[in-house]
């Protein structure tokens, strides 16, 4: 077996996950943990970075890239934003570093939008756009990147120019748990197989209203009420409506560009919008999300001299 | 002083209201509460509507008419939908007895439609509609009666055709209750004033889009952690996406109809449709939304001839 190299993690407001990576990217173990930065904040970054490294034996001068929420303000060390139009080879090399700790770890910027009309940022999505690179070297590209809170980026030549937030995951989370529709859902929601018909049907009809799917939302309350609609297809015709709102929501923004896209998902929710974004006409190139992340913070790595050799 | 003839109760999902009227509807007394259905189920409708007649000190034998969610399934007394389309006459002479009470007591049904692609259920508004039927009797008319679930209904020559529902007031209480936005608006939240620019520009730019704000929600919160934005900013800018989207979704669904309307509303949330539905370009017939179900109930308690004279 080859020796760590580093420790890659990707720290979000609610999951933390990392991985212990040789000189050449492979992974040696994982941890997945809910403590993000919600709990870190309470607990601690270092302690809860510490347990998990022991956990899996790492060396105790093993160096940590961190991206995620833990560079925001109200994180472990803000590591600034940095501001649009950028190189995704810049952001890898402002990696900020934390201090009095007993190991060398950096933490990587977040990416600002600071335009009247459409302020906006990320933290963490910038990453996984360095770790796929690759797949939009040459030309123009949409890149949809759908969680919680969605990305959609438009970027070329390794350049990010603008990108837009849907709040899909987290509208879809409030309105199941503490709006009326959840009496329609119930509390044991699933996400929809990608060939569910109540999803595919309400991806449809947001699509077909150019995403608006106002009126359609408390029908999902009135089919329990008038037809005995079951709990799950009301998640799946609300899974539906959001994801096709936010797809006809973004064609409308970044316009022909989007009818090919690079989607950057894993699991349940890759599926999902690659069923959804067919539905719509795009042509994909599917990315997994989790193997997206680390390899941007693998590439950081390598440009700090930690792995690999420098290019 | 005249002499009271009824007690009429409009009992939403949280609110309780009841008014004293006299034989010609004019009114003697009123009680205003946050006992609404949810209160009542666990208290008990007879006890807290026995209180407050008491409060006011109603006679014994005051017979009393209700409408709204009092007469839903989970409610006091059931009173079953009317399926559209459904002449508001009908509405009024359907009211529902509860039985075993110490006085005479009847709750208005609701309204149903009953359609696959548009289910869509009402409890409130329809007594409200009865109460203003004055203003559209003749022709083909659009009714918005914005709420926590606000209503648009067409309706023509006292016969309700079809209505859809839009989350709108709830929308606003869960993103700044319990989305990341809460953060960007903060705990104290008062409504925007009608010509607060924040409001207009958000209602402008949602009408702009066809109602599509789904990249706008997120720039709430950026323009937070960009730009300082106050939070009386984000929370007029939020009001005004909303009830942007909810007009031109609206005026999708019910196209040229829709640019005269009749708007039902009172207090400021009045103000608030009042100026978005003028920037749209919309002329206005305008009704107090507290008067209307008040006229409403008097009118289905004159059909009981409980008041008034039979027409």
């Amino acid at each position: 077996m080859s020796a760590p190299a580093i420790a890659a993690v990707d720290w979000g407001t609610s999951s933390f996950r990392l991985w212990v990576l040789d000189s050449k990217g492979s992974v040696l173990a994982e941890r997945r943990s809910s403590e993000g930065m919600l709990v870190a904040t309470g607990e601690g970054f270092s302690s809860i970075l510490e347990r998990h490294l022991a956990a899996v034996g790492a060396p105790a001068d093993l160096p940590v890239i961190v991206c995620g929420m833990a560079g925001a303000r109200q994180g472990w060390v803000e590591a600034p934003y940095v501001t649009l139009p950028a190189s995704l080879d810049g952001i890898l090399a402002g990696a900020v570093p934390v201090p009095a700790q007993g190991r060398t770890i950096r933490i990587l910027p977040g990416l600002a939008q600071r335009s009247a009309e459409a302020p906006d940022v990320m933290r963490g999505e910038e990453t996984q756009l360095a770790g796929i690179t690759p797949l939009f070297v040459q030309g123009s590209h949409v890149i949809c990147m759908p969680g919680t809170h969605s990305k959609w980026v438009q970027a070329a030549d390794g350049i990010v120019q603008v990108f837009r937030t849907w709040l899909t995951g987290e509208l879809f989370a409030v309105l199941s748990k503490h709006s009326i529709l959840r009496h329609s859902l119930g509390d044991d929601i699933a996400p929809p197989m990608p060939d569910n018909q109540a999803f595919l049907a309400a991806c449809s009809e947001a699509l077909g209203h150019g995403g608006d799917i106002g009126p359609s939302l408390f029908r999902v309350r009135a089919a329990t009420l008038l037809n005995d609609q079951k709990p799950e297809v009301a998640a799946a015709t609300l899974s539906g409506l959001l994801i096709g709102a936010e797809i006809a929501s973004a064609r409308r923004v970044f316009g022909p560009l989007s009818n090919k896209i690079v989607l950057v998902a894993s699991g349940s929710l890759g599926m999902l919008y690659g069923a959804a974004l067919r539905l719509a006409g795009c042509t994909l190139i599917q990315a997994d999300a989790d193997d997206a992340v680390r390899s941007g913070l693998f590439e950081a790595a390598k440009r700090l001299g930690w792995a690999g050799h420098r290019s």
